[in-house]
Formats: C-alpha cells, sequence, structure tokens
C-alpha cells in the first residue's frame, strides 16, 4: 500500500501566481515515478509567512490523510525565509540523522547547499522534511531520500511496522 | 585512572527479558578491551518509556558515580523510540560535533544510519551520548568514539583536565 | 560595499591579558586579506562568562553596525566553555547547514574537531557564527566560510539581496 504524501510549496511569488511553482511540480513528478510507494494526497501554496506556512501543516495532519509532509522552499537566509521556525515547534521527534545525510549529499554536488536550513522529524505519525525552494535542490535531496528506502523505511517504522530490515 | 562509565539499554524487548539485549553486553566489551581508559561502573536496562529513561539517567548523574553514560536504543524511527525526546532536556551543554562525527562516520558504512535521532552532549560534569540499539551501530559509533581518544579527549576537559592536546 | 564584521575573543586568559589572544588578531588578518568584502568594526574580548558574551552580542546587534559577529573561543567541552549556551538562545533563524559544513570540512584536517559545539544563524539582520578558539580551527572554519563565496551569498540575503544566484 502507498504511503500518502502531502506536498506544500512555500514562497510569495508562486502564492501570487501558482504558474511560477516549479518546485512543486517537479515533486509531483518524482513521486509519480514511483506509484507504487507513494501516492500524493494533496498539494498546495503558501506564502512565506509563519502562521499560514504552520497551520498548513496543522490542517493537513490533523486533516490525518497524510503519511509523509514535503515542504518546498523558505529555507534559506532571505528576509522573508522562516519555513523551519514554521516548522520546528510542531516537531515532536526531531531527525537530526536526516538532515545530516541530506546536508551531506547536498554539499558533495553544490557548495552553497550550506545555505540551506533544513528541519525535519516526526508529528504524530506523519514524517515531514523541508526541502529548499530551487529544483535543483528539491531533485538531489529526494534522490537522497529515496535510494535505499530511505523515506520508505523511515515510513514504514513511523506508522508501526516493525523495521525488522533496519535494524538486522 | 580510568573514566566512570554506565550503560543504559533502552528496549522493551530486552526490559521484558535481560537475556535479549545484545547490546549491552557489547558495549561491556569493548569498554573492557581498554581497561585503563574505562570502568564500568553500573548497567541497567529500563523499557522505551520517557519517564523511566529520564529517571534512570538522572538517577545516576545524581548518584555521581559516573563520568561516561551510554545510553543504546529508542533512537529510531519505531513508534515507541523516544529517548533522544527524554535525555535532550536534561542536556545543558549539546555536542553538534559529537553527533555530526558519529552521523558522518555511520553514513559511511550504513547509508540506513540516517534513520538514527542521536543526541550527545553534558549534564553536570557528566558526558552523555545516545546510541542506536543494533549492534552494528553500537560496535560503529564506540569505533568513532575511542579512535583518536575522541571520548577520553572530552571526557578530561568535562572533568576539568587543560585539554591542551586539542587546542594545540 | 563592504560587509560590516565585529569580532569577539571568548577566553579567560584574553581578558586577563589581550595579548595572549592570538584567534581574534588572526581573525582580524584573514578578513583584512580580502577588503572588498568585508570591513572590522569592532573587536573585544570577554571571559568565559555566559551574561558577559550575551550581553556583547546584543550590544553590538542593537547598536545596528554589524552584519557579520565572529565569535572564537568557549566553544569546546572545557568546564567554563559556554559560548554556545549563550548565543544559542540569542538565534532567531538557526542556520543548520552552515554549522554541517563547518563541521565537515574540520573533522577531515582534525579529528578532535568533533569537540566543537558550534552554532550558527541570524539574529535580525546579522549572521553570526561561533569559531573554536584555536588558530587552526579559526583558519580552517574561516577558509569554508570565504570559499565559493559562502558568507558574502549568506550576507547578502540577510541584508536583503537577491540570492538569484545561490538559487538558480
Ligand atoms: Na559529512
Amino acid at each position: 500500500m502507498p504511503y500518502k504524501v502531502a506536498l506544500l510549496t512555500v514562497s510569495d511569488t508562486a502564492a501570487a501566481d501558482a504558474k511560477v511553482d516549479r518546485s512543486g511540480p517537479l515533486l509531483q513528478d518524482i513521486l509519480a515515478g514511483q506509484p507504487s510507494d507513494f501516492i500524493i494526497t494533496g498539494a498546495s501554496i503558501v506564502p512565506d509567512d509563519k502562521d499560514q506556512i504552520s497551520k498548513a501543516v496543522k490542517d493537513w495532519i490533523t486533516g490525518g490523510d497524510v503519511d509523509w509532509m514535503i515542504t518546498t522552499g523558505g529555507t534559506g537566509f532571505g528576509v522573508r525565509d522562516c519555513t523551519p521556525e514554521a516548522i520546528a515547534p510542531l516537531i515532536e521527534r526531531p531527525a537530526p540523522g536526516l538532515v545530516h545525510a541530506m546536508m551531506s549529499y547536498s554539499l558533495i554536488k553544490t557548495p552553497l547547499a550550506a545555505l540551506a536550513r533544513p528541519v525535519a522529524g516526526t508529528i504524530g505519525k506523519t514524517l515531514i522534511v523541508t526541502l529548499p525552494g530551487s529544483t535543483k535542490a528539491v531533485k538531489e535531496n529526494m534522490e537522497l531520500l529515496l535510494t535505499n528506502g530511505l523515506a520508505t523505511h523511515a515510513l514504514d517504522l513511523i506508522t508501526g511496522g516493525s523495521g525488522r530490515e533496519v535494524h538486522a
């Protein structure tokens, strides 16, 4: 049974004009390429506003129809970037290992990936990861998360699986 | 004078039947292999229960008979895993460099090490690190911590040493 | 227009006798080597005292004359080391990517760099990073931060730039 994924694009410009969102559609394409693992249950766009980001995440998770919440955008040093600050207070179990792996993988390819400020972890039985807004960063981070079944192993455990393979 | 080490295995199954604990005994073997550096002053097992983990750590540290507290287990994404959430609030000085080094070292050998959610730092004059529950992860992380005298240098400084070698 | 940089040396011994501060002057030399990018607007020394570190940082940032605040010292495991504990509560937007890049770069050259406990992030429109106290660590971390324009890209974004190059 595929895991339910919700996508949230965080961007002032994309919130004003959805056509300029390239990272949201790219995430949809990447996940659609793995139909036995993932089904997209929703995708929305909010501006770089802490309250709107926080509300969107809480609404999805309260709705219950999401195993994995992926955000793109708002993780950098721009004056409006506040995605980590909106989401970190909601995280119940931080996942520094995922953040580490994402950073290490990105830094090999892009030294300026050091400007990313990602957070990751669980909220209830939902995994949440925050990706940068650039399509290059989305592509690289999703490569890492899908390689070796990293995301599916995490999702299996979070949703109550034994994770036997992981701890073996 | 060897540093006093206390071991805490965190596992529902090991708490019900100590014979299934393989990581606790492995830690004892590894440390016993370095008798001039470390002496084990205690080893116990608690279930994956936030309050019991927190109480066990606080009891050890209040007791004063421990320089290094090592936990194994409860750091993953399983529904019961809550070791970092029990211990992070007790940490007075976080050690992100140790976490980074442990993650980097583990990821080279095991891509799924990204599912670990370790914390490390100091509580009073005690160093605390949380290792995953698998024997493979325990072995890899202890290799890293014992190589180059990493743990002993940290312990020397925490317990009041000059650390001259480190900053040289 | 060069970015305004303030330097803070954190060290009991240097606070008692400024002549023993080698890392502060080294930072000045490194930045003076890049005069079109940076201008040093101040440099001071405080002891390893949480309140004095915190006050020094707040005074600089309230004064408004600083885009980048660099501290050196007090980030290790010594009993008096408390720079991260003084500064972390002031950080509004943590920068785990910068911490990751600094740690990875240092660990390649110095395994005992794992004993560093750095923090980084933004306070208002100021970037703050905490470097270790050794001249070797200062040199290595500044190499990383100046390579590929890492610091200047971050500063451009924090102070309101478009960061077009970064997200391209
Ligand atoms: Na790394």
